[in-house]
């Protein structure tokens, strides 16, 4: 028997640690993989990615006790030499050899020159070979700046009082948007896998007031456009004694803020590797659907083709107007139509052809869609009486608001748009890290 | 058009902010839903739950404006009164009531006695009824608890370098573990749900170095028993650059005592309803399997079934002898057979018959699953075909160990089983919020 006392510190290094003034000019060892090997001759610089980072080390034939030759990219090694301080290195440190102990021995040459700059690959090559494009420094950048995203998520609803939840993925067949679902065999039942924790964090309002959850939720749509995944991750919460939909806005405002915050403090090395402007979130204007859809279309001279539907084309030229008119990256459109919107909606009473309830769109795309919920039993039934709905399947969802539910409301944000506009990709799946789609089931 | 400018100010307080000394005697607004009416004659005590606790709101015929008859519990409530200081009141304040605000009315009367201090209801009545259930205090307080030990496991490997991941939980059919696999149609094409995030983290190993994941796993098992779930959240990380599996024992010692820690602080509260002891972090005993199997038949004297298998019942005997030997209330157990591990666990150089593998167990049962994998693409392959594995459909996990892999390992731990033996209950459904299992697919 041995005991374990917690984490191990190691020998090898990392790159913040290589950066205090104390360590230049003593023996380091350090450890990563071999991204580039450039031969100048009597010098070579072996560049060694690590995860924050490249390290180069410099190949020098009569100090370094290997031969270059058997070195090759992909290689893992284990890299011991002085440290130095080197102006056009990365982080303006590099390393001299003088051992290397190789760790790991690739089986082939890599199919994609990754230690380019840029990894100009079709996307499907890109996803082909996923494992090993994202090791491109500014492949994997954009999934650095996801990580950051969903931290500022959780960290800023930690922070308002929110409960983390983890709600169940597969489910009853329910009287819900039937047609979207995946339908799977469970013990020979018909299950089906949720599109959305929607009833779950519902419920869960009445035990906590306020719940999020980050999780994949899955929709068998039959798009297939830049815009659509199969599988997606959702950021989803739910709030319970606002006093109307605004406060849901308000939150999802504050959130912006921590969040684009956090990145500039944590990950501004992933913005600077991406070349990454943050877009404005100080103030957010908020504009009704109707009253949007007719400036955008008065101002671009489009005849609206439904009043009660937006467009992609028409995201598009509503985030135009809103950078145009207002200098704003995010928008809100508010009062969608009651018949694009499912049954919890609450209408609006002042015109209940429209909802309280809201998109948000970034650059051009709908990021969120989110609204008060209706909270009262009665209410709740009527709806779907309305709807033709059967209350089959939904009873426990039901008896949350039969024994009483406080006025509340959520949203659910796409976390690979919200990723996909913000380092300025125009295909969602350059921003999911192995996407599911019509055609695509591996890797 | 209006600007959203982040969240809001709210007149209506929460629990800390009343507790503030400054605050007694004051007329303040709060909001929460009615949790039990003590009705004492001249007075009454209207229990209002709140996100965060209970507060006493006292009614006086005299002093407030309302007929508490109108009242009922479940009522969710906006009150405005005078605070002030009371001893035997939760968190040691009250409020006399001067007016009530009613939000929304139930419908019917609460099916289960939720304000009692102990919710004594069957474990079936209970999930029947999960919405209303989880309003009791001490049954909400659990998956409290079960969110700080997420919280602390992200925010530990966050500090420990580690780079959160998002991966697919639909996939295609492969060559592992084929028989507990939930099957699904993928738009005409036959589709798995994953039972672990397992080759994803490797793969993602070669990208960031370390990586972890907090997500739903799915298993077709027909085990009906206490600790089994056919859904469940799996905390997983994986990382690169060991020196052998002990480094990964290392790391999961050092979450528990961060996030044990974490509990403490965040999470007194909840530590204090439950009425929970802390489980000893600071050293964890590290054992042989071969070894622990011997010295607890030895001590207990009842015979080895099998020498290469663990039977529920050793794992409490394990337990046991662990926490009568060296006080503890973990134990790892290492090298576990290799016959019993998927095919990507290294075995033991010194022995093959056994990994370099470990599981830890809590109170008597498995909570982790962990240890090194093969990074060798051409050891990989061997061991494939020792076991007469096809690579078909595998091609893309494959590729990342064909272009090079550290060494590495990780593991892979049941969010409802440490939650479990944390808060002492004896069935996996108590700390599962809306738990999946053979009989149960709602609510």
């Amino acid at each position: 028997m041995e005991y374990v006392t917690g984490v191990r510190t190691k020998e090898t290094l990392e790159i913040k640690e290589l950066l205090a003034e104390e360590m230049q000019g003593r023996t380091v060892k350090i450890n990563g993989a071999v991204h580039a090997i450039r031969d100048m001759g009597n010098i070579a610089f072996v560049i060694v990615r690590k995860r924050d980072g490249l390290i180069q080390c410099v190949y020098e034939e009569k100090n370094s006790k290997f031969d270059l030759k058997d070195l090759r990219e992909a290689f893992t090694v284990e890299v011991t030499g002085t440290l130095s301080k080197a102006d056009k290195a990365p982080n303006g440190i590099e390393i001299r050899i003088r051992e290397i102990k190789v760790l790991s021995v690739p089986a082939e040459a890599l199919p994609l020159p990754i230690s380019k700059w840029k990894l100009k690959t079709s996307l499907d090559a890109k996803l082909n070979y996923r494992p090993i494009s994202l090791r491109n420094l500014r492949e994997r950048a954009k999934f650095k700046l996801q990580e950051g995203i969903v931290r500022g998520f959780r960290d800023f609803l930690y922070q308002e009082g929110f409960t983390e939840i983890h709600t169940p993925k597969i489910g009853a067949k329910s009287a819900e948007g039937g047609a979207n679902l995946f339908k799977l065999d469970y013990f020979h039942r018909p299950a089906i896998l949720q599109q959305s924790p929607q009833f779950y964090k519902q419920m869960m309002v009445g035990v906590y007031d306020r719940v999020f959850e980050t999780a994949p939720v899955f929709r068998a749509e039959k798009h297939n456009t830049r815009r659509h995944l199969n599988e997606y991750t959702s950021l989803d919460f739910e709030m319970g004694y606002i006093d109307g939909f605004e406060d849901i806005m308000a939150m999802e405002t504050g959130f912006l803020q921590y969040t684009m915050k956090l990145l500039e403090t944590d990950y501004a090395k992933e913005l600077q590797i991406l070349g990454i402007t943050l877009p404005r979130t100080d103030v957010i204007p908020a504009v009704r659907f109707d009253e949007i859809k007719r400036l955008a279309s008065e101002k671009y001279g489009r005849a609206m083709k439904n009043p009660f539907d937006l467009e992609p084309e028409e995201e598009l030229s509503i985030s135009r107007y809103a950078k145009e008119e207002w200098d704003a990256d995010f928008v809100f459109v508010t009062h969608y139509p009651s018949k694009k919107r499912p049954f919890y909606a609450m209408d609006d009473p002042a015109d209940p052809r429209f909802t309280l309830s809201f998109d948000l769109l970034f650059r051009g795309m709908e990021i969120t869609t989110g609204g008060q919920r209706i909270h009262d039993y009665q209410k709740l039934l009527e709806k779907m009486e309305a709807r033709d709905m059967t209350t089959e399947g939904m009873e426990q969802y039901l008896s949350a608001f039969k024994y009483g539910m406080p006025p509340h409301g959520g949203l659910g944000i796409g976390m690979e748009r919200l990723t996909m506009k913000l380092v300025g990709e125009d295909n969602v799946r350059e921003t999911t890290l192995f996407p599911r789609d019509l055609s695509r089931l591996e890797p």
